[in-house]
């Protein structure tokens, strides 16, 4: 195999540095579904006075999409602990849902 | 190459879903921030009225556990799709943000 | 004095309703704070498919203004709880929060 | 009549801030629900690490009550402006809502 599974590899990351920091006993369920809401609230917050066109990649200055990336990583990353944190393979839910949304729409 | 990159296979597919109904239109940025604060917000629901503590994967039905995790699939979704809207490199950001919290803390 | 103070009333209303449920033990501040960013989440849901100028009151059909009104009204509702539980005076706060307002723009 | 409706009287005070600025263009409601979910985030983030029982008004530091405090006040400017700008009597909404939920629980 020439390359491990990235969201693997990125999960092990993340928790070691939870692990590090001794964050573990803070990272329960109820509180990294908090984390993922808060920092969803600041991404949603980047676009909320700029109009659709404007949000668009060609639109957004280097410097404001650097700061969307950042918050949608911040998502991500407390998105892939959660996941961790329950067990839960990331991919194969998504799979499942897109299945169940391929039926639904 | 014996394994394509998940994170790159998964939003093909989920753009490939996009497309074929014709929803492009629908998902700027702006649109899909808004889409992933609706998904985290029916996320943290989940665990509103329970303890820490019956947040646990051990203290979770089978159930509430597969709720949970299609609510975190939902909001993982619509961040693999604005992350390909806006050309983000996923894997790339989490890294760099990381990185900066390994300075931070 | 000819007007009860809405807020204090609709305040206690809230709070009979809690306590005539027996629901003061699920009403900590960290648990509704989550049932405000999940009713916010519900709210801002309403609105991600939709142009702005979809969004204004003169487009949007009857049922979905009462649609937006009844999640309008969820958010309200634990706000004003959140406020009792932690002995805020919300029109206080308000205003004061406006003060600040007025002088950073 | 010796006291004036207390949610008009801030509804008026929000516009009438809105107004000076200029900002009533920027005040759609799609854009307002969106600055309402992200002030809900920053809510929720200030009880993120904290266990239920310290987030009781008790057991918070005057520093975080008036935090917390000024969040709810963010949350609350932006309900009121939604409200005005879509015409919902926030009262009247709140209390259908309750008779609703009264029935349900």
């Amino acid at each position: 195999m020439s390359k491990v599974n990235e969201i693997e590899a990125l999960t092990s990351e993340i928790r070691a540095f939870a692990v590090s920091r001794d964050w573990e006993r803070f990272h329960t369920p109820k509180n990294l579904a908090m984390a993922i809401a808060g920092e969803a609230g600041e991404l949603v917050a980047e676009f909320q006075w700029i109009k659709e066109d404007e949000s668009a990649k060609s639109a957004l200055s280097v410097r404001k999409l650097d700061d969307v990336q950042m918050e949608i990583a911040d998502v991500a990353i407390y998105l892939l602990r959660l996941s961790d944190v329950l067990g839960i393979d990331l991919a194969a839910a998504i799979r499942k849902k897109m299945e169940i949304n391929e039926n639904r729409f």
